[in-house]
């Protein structure tokens, strides 16, 4: 038997194929943005047979496909589709994408070449991954974060990965933290976290790619060291709030931004949760989420994967090839 | 078979002892603050003695006893004990509390007398008993919150109720989210949901009780009319970062500033939640809580009800003879 795995965000798609022993073979391509709204999905099975080719497999040995996707996600009778604004142009007056997409019906395409589909929040399929490969194996409770291009959750509390009631729990990029702040976040709120610290809002607010500025940051220049001090600040305060509300155990942090200037900035988020409720924060820690790049597919195939695979895939990594 | 039911807040403890038909007898007292740290588990113990003695049962027939129980909450020993601030002297220099307990050890001492017995944050047993019994059976994705002395919320996620790693899950109360309110918090954050808009915080922020401050708003008095807006705003601000945060379907609210003020505040509130992020918050209702101020006291006994009393319950709303 074998399964698939897709990552489906803003900028780019992957599909993944895998079978017993680990992945077979990966494809990736930029995510398509003009055509019907079914352009997407359709997208998606080439991908995923692009992924058979190049494994020299058949697309019909693919028993179970998960989906690991960007949200958020409505339900139309019964089965997800997107309303992302980075992705469906149809959502805001003012949208500059080449299309007029209101909802991409993900799920209802898919179904159509796939009996057997699981679709999840990226970022809890990440926390999947994590949890099941990564850096917080079997831990009760724990959240996924990425600090990227967006702000993005997964949650885990008792044990139980939190999907919500149309599987977007972990939005907590939008919650709001600064009535101050005139930073505009992508949905149209100003101040929520997202707004504040996103690496796409740092570059619009700022004017320059937030890369430039956290290493500028790190070489000593003021007006860049104030500026990234400040952002670890409310991502500090953002876990603070996260662990207030889940007295959660772990943060397990992902995306670019945290993977070249987590270290540095480690000690100015820690201070900001530590500070605060010792009765909550005190047994609370960070850690780098450990799949890399790879953690959305990984968590797409965790999504189906059978469960007697989890531990030979356990003790031989063997996404290890494709990295 | 009979079960016990103990409510422990800050300013007063209740009893309860139920049998497969209903609540036989309650008993109350205002919470002990003297004495050793087993002052209060004591008093607990003899507080359900009374009850037993009202009904006219020995106290050797309660086979469980469930606990609702004010937090935060650590484990000592695999045990929960309380480390509440407004019942321990010793967790604070500046503590006008007659005594100087840093912990109340209120499961050990509870368990030398009973068997079988369960703890639970007080918000999270609430929502277990409004799930059971009151505005939200079996409702899978809802939020339990209380606004009264304090702020506090219990969660439910697919139908799961969230504990968290020491039972604090809900404590959201001390989320923070003005930077500019210099309105401390009883926990010692500012600017957090407590401290903006709890009972006791506006009253010490203003110098006037709160009740008088939302009951001159309804009646028109201008200043009045612009704290209460402000703390209604405030309130629909935490609501709309709870829904981002879980993806929640429904808010069941009580407390005694909702249970009075609700309805005159449901309008701005709603307007915070949703003027936001329609993908996510588009079908959230708010509801008032069913079970007034025995919505702790029902909880304590659905911790460890059995599940085949839960139906004729439903059925009679036998708890109605006490209120």
């Amino acid at each position: 038997m074998l399964i698939g795995g897709l990552d489906i965000g803003g900028t780019k798609m992957a599909a993944i194929v895998a079978g017993p022993q680990g992945p077979l073979a990966r494809a990736m391509q930029p995510t398509v943005k003009t055509g019907t709204s079914r352009a997407l999905p359709e997208q998606a099975i080439a991908l995923l047979d692009e992924a058979c080719r190049k494994a020299g497999v058949e697309r019909t040995m693919l028993k179970r496909v998960g989906v690991s996707s960007a949200g958020p996600f409505v339900t139309i009778g019964g089965e997800v589709a997107l309303v992302n604004p980075n992705l469906c142009g149809g959502l805001e007056a003012t949208s500059d994408l080449p299309n007029d997409w209101v909802s991409i019906p993900l799920e209802h395409v898919l179904r159509q070449e796939f009996g057997d589909i699981v679709v999840r929040n990226d970022c809890i399929a990440a926390l999947i991954a994590e949890r099941s490969f990564g850096a917080v194996r079997d831990v009760k409770d724990c959240v996924y974060v990425t600090w990227s291009t967006g702000i993005g959750f997964g949650l885990c509390v008792d044990g139980h990965v939190l999907n919500g009631k149309h599987g977007n729990a972990g939005h907590a990029g939008h919650m709001l933290l600064s009535e101050n702040s005139q930073a505009l976040c992508g949905c149209g709120n100003r101040g929520d976290v997202e707004a504040l610290i996103s690496g796409r809002n740092i570059e619009r607010l700022r004017g320059r790619a937030a890369a430039d500025i956290f290493s500028a940051a790190r070489r000593g220049d003021a007006d860049s060291l104030k500026i990234a001090t400040e952002a670890a600040q409310w991502f500090g305060k953002a876990l603070y709030n996260l662990t207030a509300t889940l007295d959660t155990s772990v943060f397990v942090i992902g995306g670019s931004v945290w993977q070249h200037h987590g270290e540095w900035m480690m000690p100015t988020v820690v201070k900001e949760i530590a500070s605060r409720m010792p009765a909550l924060t005190a047994d609370v820690i960070l850690l780098n989420a450990a799949l890399g790049g790879l953690v959305a597919d990984i968590g797409g195939l965790c999504l189906v994967m059978p469960e007697e695979w989890k531990d030979p895939w356990r003790r031989s990594s063997p996404w290890a090839n494709l990295a």
